[in-house]
Order: C-alpha cells, then sequence, then structure tokens
C-alpha cells in the first residue's frame, strides 16, 4: 500500500481513537488545538483538520465554536453483548412466516425510516462509473450480448473473480467459478445441487431469515446451531450435531453473520474445514459480507483451508456495486458439473450485459477503491448508530459489536416483544427486522436488528430515538 | 393493416405461390416475364420485380439468365407427414441423459454447421436497436437501475407486456404479469410452485429436453401424451389419463411445439381449458413460439379462453430480441403469490436493466415490426430447408409442416439410428439433435429435428447434402 497524505491522518486519527479507546482521553477532555496538533506531529494543518474531521464523523469527537474539539464517546458506557443462544432439541421443518413477508414488504416504502436492509442504500453505490462501465460492455460483447453466453458464465467475468480471489487467500482459475443471478441465485443452486427434500441442513443462529425460507422453499429440514456474536458458529456442538440430526449440509455465513455480525477467527474455520472432512459433508460458504470489514485486513475464507472441494463459496456484487444487477457466483469445488448441470436446466444461463458490465468494472482498479471508501463510510455509520443506541436505548440492552457488514443486533430485556414494538413504530413511520423471524423456533422475541446502512442524518437520530421511548414503554 | 406498395408485391406473389401449389404451375414452367406481369396486374415493374424475389427467396422459382422465371418446386414431391406417436403404458421417473450434455455440447461450436438451436441466430436480432433502448434504460431508471426492483419486475415492462396481450387475445393488467429471468426461469417457477416432488405431469411427445431435464431436477414424473404433428396433443387420451394418473399439472407448447412444430387450434384449447377445468388441476402453458407464425394471424393461447385463472402462461423476448437479456414474463393466475414467494426467495428480483431496456424497446413500436421482417424470413428459410430435405434425404423419409417456429422434424427408416448418424455428422462438422432425446422412453430412435433458423446458404445446403448421404449410408 501506497503511503499518501490520505494514509497519514488516518494514522493521526488511528492514535487518537486508540487513546479514546483506552479511556486515556475521556468524556469532555479538550483536545489540542490543530495547530499544535499540526506542530506536534510534524504535519499539515489541512493532514490535522482531516484527521479531526474523521474523529468527528465517528461520532467520537466535537468541535464546538469558539473552543476547540471535545471527546464525547467513551467506550465504557457501551451496552453488553449479547450471550450465544442456547442449543435447541431438535431439527424443524420450516413454515414460512406471515411475519416475513410483512417486513419484507416495509423495506421498500421510502416514506419510513428504515433500520430494516441488511443491504447499501442507493446514494452509496457507484450508480454513474457502472453505467459507464455498462456502456463499455455494450460495445465489446459480440452483438452487443443478444446472443447467450455460455452457461458458466461470462470469461471476462470469471477472469476478474478469480483475480479477486486472492484477496481472501484463494488461488482460483476462471475455470472453477460459476456465475449466478445475485447470492441468493447461488445459494440456491447449490443447496439443490447438494441435498434432497427431506434432507437436513445446519445453519448458525440467528440465521437470515432468506435462507430458512429457502431451505423450506426446497424441502429441507433446518438444525440451528449455537452462534457466538463474536466468534461465530459453535464448531463443539456442531461436531457432535452432524451424526446425531443426519445433517447432510452445512450452510453458514462465516464472516459477518446477518444478523449478528460474528466473524469466525482463522483457526475456526480451519476447524470447520476438517470437521467437513471428516463427515464427507459439503459447506455452502455465503461470504456476501466479507468485503465489509471494518479492520485491517480482509477476513479469510474457509474455501481458503479447503483441499478436498467439499466447500462451495458463494458471493456477489450486491452488497458492494449494484444489488440490482443480480451478478453473483459461486466456486462450487467437487459439484461443479452439477451445478452446471443445475443452472442449464432452470435458467438456460446469466444475462450476459450485467456480468459484461461488472466485469469491465472490476478491470480498471476501480472496485478496490470504491470499497475503500465504502468501508470507511460503513465504520463510522456504525460508530454513530452505536452510540444512539446507548444512548437512547435502556441501559440493560445487550448490543453486537459488528466489524463488518451492514447490521447490528440488539437484545432486549425478556418482557419487550420486538413484533408488538415493530408495529408501534412502523405507526412512526419507523422501521426494522423483528428478532422472531431469524429463527424457525419461537425465540429471539425480545432481539431487533438495526440496519446502519443509511447515511447518518437528522432522521435516522429521530428514529432511534422513537425506537428508544417506543421500548422503554413496552418493557 | 394498411394496403402498401408491400403489400401489393406480396399479393401478386401469394397468388403465384397458391398456382404452384395447386400444381397449376408445375417444376419447369415458365413464368411470364416481368413487363408482361406488370402489365397484366397493372403494378409498376419494380412490384412485378418485388414479386418474383420473394418466391425466389422462398425456394418457388430461380431466375435463369437470358431466359426468365421458372418453377422448381412441386407440393406432391414434398416428404410425407409423420403419424401421431403410439402412447405409453406408464408414466416414467426422469433420468438425465449424457446424450443431452454431448448435442449442447456442440451447439456453442462455431466451425459446425449448426442444424441443432431452436433459437435465432445473432444475425437475425435487433442487436443495435437493442442496445439503443438499453443506453435509454441506463438513463430513465433510477440510479441506472443498481437498486433492487419490486419482485413482481420492472413496472413500465409489465406494462408492455400488458398492452402487447391483445395480439394473443389477452386482457390483462400490469399486475398480473410477473417478469422472470427467460422463460425456462418462469417454467421452473411455475413448475416449482405448483407441484411436490413425486408427482406427476403431462408433457406433449415427443418434448423439449429442456421441459423434461426441468421435470428431473425437481424430482417430478413425467406422463407423455401422444400428440399429432399437426394439432398436437391428443386431448381425448389426456382427458382420460388424468385420472388414471393422478396427473397434478400440464406443461404443453401450445403454439408450434417443439420438435414437431404442432400447433393447437382454438377449439382443442377451448377443449382443454375446460379438462382442466373438469380436474382442477393447472397448465402452464408455454408460448415461447407463438409470435413466430408463418400465417395470417398470431394463434391463441388457451389463457385467453381461461377464466378460472388455472393456465399459467409463459413466455419471453429470446425467441425474437435479445436471448442473451434472459428477459422473460409469466401470467400466473390463480397462483401469483406463490410465484412471487418462490421468486423472492430464489433470486429477491430480476437483473433491473435487461428488462428496463426491453420495455423501451416494446414502447416505441419497433417490436411489431422487427417481428414481421423475422416472421417472413423463418418462413422462407423454413421453405428452402424442406425443399432440400426432400431433395437430398431419401424419398421415404416423412417431413412436419410446422406453420411457425424454427425446427422441423424427419421421421426416418425405422433401421436408421439418428444418434450414430449424429455422431458421424459430426465427424463431418454437421449437427442436429437426435430423436431419442425428446422423449424419457427408448424411442424416437430414427428421427431428428433440424432447425432452420440460420439463413440459407452454400454451407446449409451442403450441410443438408451431407446429411442426406449419411442417411441413406445407414438405412
Amino acid at each position: 500500500m501506497i503511503k499518501t497524505a490520505e494514509h497519514l491522518y488516518i494514522q493521526i486519527a488511528e492514535k487518537l481513537e486508540l487513546l479514546i479507546e483506552k479511556e486515556v482521553l475521556k468524556i469532555g477532555d479538550k483536545l489540542p488545538s490543530v495547530r499544535t496538533m499540526s506542530e506536534e506531529q510534524g504535519v499539515s494543518m489541512s493532514t490535522a483538520f482531516q484527521a479531526y474531521y474523521h474523529l468527528e464523523s465517528k461520532g467520537l469527537i466535537e468541535s464546538r465554536p469558539k473552543s476547540g474539539y471535545y471527546v464525547i464517546f467513551s467506550p465504557r458506557r457501551l451496552p453488553e453483548m449479547p450471550k450465544k443462544c442456547e442449543a435447541v432439541r431438535d431439527a424443524c421443518e420450516v413454515s414460512v412466516h406471515e411475519m416475513i413477508s410483512t417486513v419484507s414488504q416495509s423495506m421498500s416504502n421510502q416514506e419510513i425510516t428504515r433500520f430494516t436492509s441488511a443491504a447499501p442504500p442507493e446514494s452509496l453505490l457507484p450508480a454513474a462509473k457502472i453505467s459507464k462501465a455498462m456502456i463499455q460492455a455494450l460495445r465489446k460483447t459480440p452483438y452487443a450480448g443478444v446472443g447467450y453466453e455460455p452457461v458458466q458464465g461470462n470469461p471476462g467475468l470469471r477472469r476478474q473473480i478469480a483475480r479477486h480471489s486472492v484477496l481472501w487467500g484463494g488461488a482460483v482459475s476462471e475455470d472453477d467459478v460459476v456465475t449466478t443471478s445475485g447470492c441468493m441465485d447461488a445459494l440456491t443452486l447449490c443447496l439443490s445441487a447438494i441435498t434432497q427434500p427431506g434432507d437436513t441442513i445446519a445453519l448458525e443462529s440467528p440465521s437470515y431469515y432468506g435462507s430458512l425460507q429457502l431451505a423450506e422453499s426446497l424441502g429441507l429440514k433446518v438444525l440451528e446451531v449455537p452462534t457466538d456474536p463474536t466468534t461465530g458458529v459453535d464448531l463443539d456442538y456442531l461436531d457432535k450435531a452432524i451424526p446425531r440430526h443426519k445433517i447432510k449440509a452445512c450452510l453458514f455465513v462465516t464472516n459477518f453473520t446477518n444478523p449478528l455480525g460474528a466473524c469466525m477467527p482463522d483457526k475456526h474455520k480451519q476447524q470447520l474445514v476438517r470437521i467437513l472432512e471428516k463427515y464427507e459433508i459439503p459447506l455452502i460458504e455465503d461470504d456476501i459480507y466479507g468485503d465489509m470489514y471494518f479492520g485491517k485486513e480482509r477476513p479469510a475464507v474457509c474455501k481458503s483451508f479447503d483441499t478436498s472441494g467439499l466447500v462451495l463459496l458463494c458471493n456477489s456484487f450486491s452488497k458492494s456495486v449494484a444489488p440490482g444487477y443480480r451478478v453473483g457466483w459461486t466456486l462450487p469445488g467437487r459439484y461443479k458439473e452439477k451445478i452446471l448441470q443445475m443452472k442449464r436446466n432452470h435458467s438456460i444461463s446469466s444475462p450476459s450485459l450485467p456480468g459484461a458490465a461488472i466485469a469491465c468494472f472490476l478491470e480498471n482498479g476501480r472496485y478496490e477503491h470504491h470499497l475503500r471508501s465504502m468501508r470507511k463510510i460503513l465504520h463510522t455509520q456504525y460508530m454513530r448508530h452505536l452510540q444512539a443506541i446507548r444512548d437512547y436505548f435502556p441501559e440493560d440492552c445487550c448490543v453486537t459489536r459488528p466489524q463488518g457488514g451492514f447490521v447490528l443486533w440488539v437484545e432486549l430485556d425478556p418482557a419487550v416483544n420486538t413484533y408488538e414494538l415493530y408495529e408501534l413504530a412502523l405507526r412512526q413511520k419507523v422501521s426494522f427486522a423483528p428478532g422472531r423471524i431469524f429463527s424457525l423456533q419461537d425465540r429471539y422475541n425480545n432481539c431487533m436488528r438495526i440496519s446502519y446502512s443509511n447515511p447518518w442524518s437528522k432522521q435516522i437520530d429521530d428514529g432511534l430515538k422513537t425506537l428508544g421511548r417506543l421500548i422503554r414503554k413496552l418493557a
């Protein structure tokens, strides 16, 4: 990485952030003036200013007119983390929840302050650059893309996906990649190819309701595996559960699970691959949030530890570039032929131009640049939302600390039913995802998923204030 | 329809065509000179010329230098139509044929003279106009289409589909339409929504191998219904078979079946709807070839006789505008909510821009114009191929007379195995679809599907000559 002025201000900001985190700098402390900072650190005034702006946008400090910058954040006062959920006795037949379709409907209502969606708002996406890439694609693709592309997908796109695999520790060739219509389609193809109706699969718990519904539509049973809000799926439990419940496949989000935001440490990923090998069962690894990390490095994936082809890695460009383009992919390992057969049977091939446009976008190196700025914005928004929750929600609530992704998970007093809260909030034009929809069991009724994907604004601030008020009323 | 000069030359050509068909004009007969024709018919010389060019392009007459135009076609000598296939005793578990994937692979090999594909070559598609529509769509769609579109599909596209429904006798609103990723995806969604693994469905026989494979991937059993090469599915047989075989749904191509090219008369369509109502079972009506008719009028669909919502009409723009765009749709009748649920679970929504582009293309009225010219070209190519088959294939072969679509079906001497023929032909760089892949039973081994979608050329002529020679060798 090239050291530029941009990184200099980040370095200074990080030092200050560390001091705030360690409570060397406490709430109300005044920071050195910009001039002093510039002289002490041997940087330009403008770099010192940038560092302060950066901390201000994260909600760590504030500027008081004619006085200077003050610390407004303390890590100590943040709510506790929720505990890992308890194990369940049995795998469960999936049934579709009325609740989910109600919540899905509120997602597209523009008048509502939405903390509902685990996806970026359009304003965070590179619409102009991707349009340019689409026009390039129109010119480059034979017959402007009116003909069928190969079943396996656009070769240029597959090449770019292979090229970018080094970022997560992969070394794959374009021939290993199968493109799909978004990540959900990749999960559908993989799950259809490796299971039969009636089979049991393992999912983390709480789990994304879309995965639960997909399992239902394929006639599968689901065992919900206890999941730690920091390190993810409980592997000791899984190791025993696989033979006991005759698990045929696992479907896990390994980085920044939805809704918990848990990220499996590398050691756990290696251990999980060993468990798969022991029982010879496949893992569908949904890495849809992997690129949206807040830390220094992209977390790895199980796929990078997989030597026997048991991991089917699935991902897309929907969380980072263009959800509307529906461009996803899978590295299906030893199941490639089955996946291709399934894709041919169900849709012949993918639409030609969206994939070709994403390939053009990836080629010119704009992707990494865009990701860097998007991660910064998301991290800042996360901090802002977290602090507002601390300020407005009851003190006894627990909140996760995702190190990436778009959502956090709040556990409230057991007396609060969040579906009731959801209905109350909707009348005040505020929405979120109630905890109940993230399980097939009757649980998480006192939990809620809050998305921090929308830019911070007075409306967002008011929305969280409203939620806090309603929660106190229900508690 | 406005009577223009264009239609004048067609009128003259049709009169002559009729005379050739009735053998008033016989092979070798000289036609009146262009000047005589112009005087007799009271039209311009150029109109008379156009009429002769038109007949020449259809392969009915030829121009001999310094001599004039001569008839080179006789209907009498055309091969017989094949008979309706026999009924089978049992519904059959589907199994995937190695053969199909072999044939599919040869489809994309550019060095081969391909009579394989029931789809138009890129040269017949309006690539430039659809590109223009895509650029329009980029400008018109909010955020250039990077965001998700509604699950049900682009509203503009649904409006255009509803508007065009008058062409097949429909009167639907945009709210009845669900867009899909091509017709195959529409069939997949519909079939998944209305059946359970283990159910039996009815298909015409011979039937498109893609439908057979789709049924297999969903764990369904298939009953193959005897099908007349002219009028389609045998309804008396079907009426008895539904209770006997516990048929849960029908999946039929009602206009220009693939591979037979049969077109169900309106009366049969009405009768079929009555049968569905009697047993309360749904019909997935695949109308993918309906717009490609050679006659004066577009054939109707069962959907236009359906008042109880039992017909799920499926179609796409893949055979007429842009297969690579993967834009299809369904009118799922009473199953709409199920289909929407299924679509949301499996892929969230369709790609935004391909659908928006097709909507722009449909809006400006270019579609009908394009269809008119494409139909003329296809009809001409059909005549040319038919005559070459008559000239080069053994006299005892039977050939269907499709009145639309892209393919014809040839029945050879029972001694000829067309998969053997396929392998021999491939070595000579000629390919077609062997009959065996159009059934789950061990039959149609002496049949073959020949596509006339490629423009007539010396290469095509030589390809059919090669096939004829090889058939004689095997017979």
